[in-house]
């Protein structure tokens, strides 16, 4: 059996269409789209079509609110930083506890500089309390930030009620959605909504690592990151990357394409994964047992299991999963996402992400409910924990 | 006849041995090099790979004093804001008159934040004056900043020199050499000098646009420009673009094999054709007729003659060169090194650089040979300088 790659909220793979996209851009059409000759300008054309594909997966008006980067990361950072360095007299962020660790981690170093940033908290369902972050906007909140769905759990947040909610209270406030975990999974539409940015990055819709965009609603001030040449209107210098643009943009119009799949399919694949898993598993337990989550994601702690043990035992039976967000792997803090959301202790270090894509079958999810159960016997057995784990029936 | 390529300084063909050797990075071995998986691991250890074929092109010491960025822009940035964000209390940078542009707009830039910014002159031979250099580095000098070899004229600067130069007047100032078109043409050698600091582009050296790298000499302090996961050692953040990084690789390991050919071939064809266009053309001049230019660049003025119009022409022709820099492209100022070498207006408005690479043959100089004469024969009748042009024997 080949690799069972149920890690796609880490990273995907890069959909073979968008591979045939892009090839000829290395070493047939490889222009610079800013040259004043034809064999630059057909390349420039080319650029032209991939912003408005990408311009169609935000649902935004238009193409000149979308600027191209090199990764989420960046995305988040431009937007971040780029509304910060707009609006230098405010000092006050409000985000949530349970944002990505490469969001989280711009505003602890913002901390540093003098902002204050208060971080919303969530209950056990991964819910914000709309209230608190009323009660949060001020005068001197120059941003909020807060993702469409979350990486480990798949919980999506009600970013378009929360952008209205701030703005009522501070119209001059920006709102920025780190939406990389929502894209391809549910429909991005910010055209009536209030958000001011919105990010993407291109590796987790099946385009390459390398590659990310932003949306800036037009009439928000954002100073760039990268300064330099004229590319992306002044906004981001560097020549541009043309292949991934130009993958980028078939990656989105698959992946709009493939939504319903996404939302029928993928979801029943994951429901038969996640039940499968908790019926078979007497340790196995659903964390974020809610209805609004996104259809390709689960977390499941097995309580009084290490993760880094299930996820090798896993990894030698041929299956890919994580546990958290590969950015923080290595490390062995549990999940600051499990622990905001109050996960019990006996769970937290045991708890795994199966995150599908649509290149995802049912033979894959089968091979899955086979093993699994395997490992996790073997694990209970070597598990200092034997009292409690005979007391959950588990051994 | 294809398309005749004369413009590697604006970006080069990928070439397709860096294609093979990124293509099963993309829907094959696609893991997130972060992963607890083998899948995963396996990235891991090919990105390592690639770090190591990218320090000895740069001839350092380590592979980690190299850190994967998205272009020679980014590069730059993070080398002049990291250095300057970890030296907060010195407010004085040199640079010179003939930086690329994405180098003079960040001090342009910095300048309005208040950092004093020294421009170097140079002279009719785009020489630098050493002692302007040395006598304006001071206590405050954070940072000094000069290019390798200029993009638009290929003169090199003696880099290693000027590093020593300003190090023994105050060791604790930083050097960055943004060697962006010195890459693939002369061999760099970083190990025993005094730069602290060196930039570089993947499109320009046959790796694809999107991917640069910098050099950032053991014990150098530099904050990052992206801040979020612990990628590149916590200096950028961002899921690695791991086909580019070992694109890259792999670009810098042909390049380095491909510095005879350069030295050789390539700069006989670019003899050939500087000498048979001044030999054929009585109105064109070689603008930076010096020895030390990387061997694929000349730059010609063509007096009383439009640039533009001479590139459209050779367009048609099917002949790709250009005048100034593609990053400054559209815009109707002359060329900022011409003027800053005191190129006489007469020939500044029509210069045109010619650049070529190891893909560059015989037969297509001999083409371009054939058609330039005709084209500027043509454009002379219609030039409005036709006193001028009889005086030139012109027409």
């Amino acid at each position: 059996m080949d690799t069972i790659y149920l890690d796609n909220n880490a990273t995907t793979m890069v959909d073979p269409q968008v591979v045939d996209a892009m090839t000829p851009y290395f070493s047939q059409y490889y222009g610079n789209p800013s040259s004043m000759h034809d064999f630059g300008g057909k390349v420039s054309l080319k650029l032209k079509e991939a912003r408005e594909q990408v311009k169609e997966f935000f649902g935004a008006s238009l193409a000149s609110e979308i600027i191209f980067t090199a990764s989420g990361s960046e995305s988040a950072n431009m937007a971040i930083r780029g509304v910060l360095e707009a609006n230098k007299k405010q000092k006050h962020i409000i985000t949530t506890k349970i944002e990505h660790p490469c969001v989280l981690n711009v505003y602890k170093t913002l901390e540093k500089e003098g902002y204050r940033v208060t971080y919303l908290s969530v209950d056990s369902d991964g819910s914000l309390d709309f209230q608190e972050l009323e009660d949060s906007v001020c005068d001197d909140t120059v941003l909020v930030s807060i993702m469409y769905a979350n990486n480990e759990t798949g919980i999506i947040f009600p970013v378009e009620k929360l952008a209205e909610i701030v703005k009522r209270k501070n119209p001059k406030t920006k709102f920025f959605v780190d939406a990389v975990q929502a894209a391809g999974k549910i429909k991005l539409d910010v055209k009536n909504t209030k958000i001011d940015l919105m990010g993407i990055s291109g590796h987790k819709i099946h385009a390459p690592k390398g590659v990310g965009a932003l949306y800036i609603k037009k009439g928000t001030i954002v100073m760039p990151l990268v300064i330099g040449g004229h590319q992306e209107r002044g906004k981001r210098a560097g020549t541009e990357n043309v292949p991934y643009i130009i993958g980028l943009g078939k990656a989105c119009e698959l992946a709009n394409a493939a939504l319903n799949d996404e939302e029928t399919r993928v979801k029943r694949l994951r429901d038969k994964l996640e039940s499968g898993i908790i019926k078979s598993i007497p340790n196995a337990r659903l964390n974020a047992a809610v209805d609004e989550r996104v259809p390709n994601t689960t977390n499941i702690g097995f309580q009084y299991i290490e993760g880094e043990l299930i996820l090798l035992h896993m990894s030698d039976a041929g299956i890919c999963a994580s546990s958290g967000s590969a950015c923080t792997s290595g490390s062995l803090e549990p999940s600051h996402v499990l622990r905001a959301m109050g996960v019990p202790f006996t769970a937290l270090h045991g708890s795994i992400r199966f995150s599908l894509s649509r290149f995802t079958t049912e033979k894959e999810i089968d091979y899955v409910l086979e093993k699994l159960p395997q490992i996790i016997r073997k694990l209970n057995n070597l598990s200092p924990f034997q009292k409690e784990l005979k007391a959950l029936g588990a051994i």
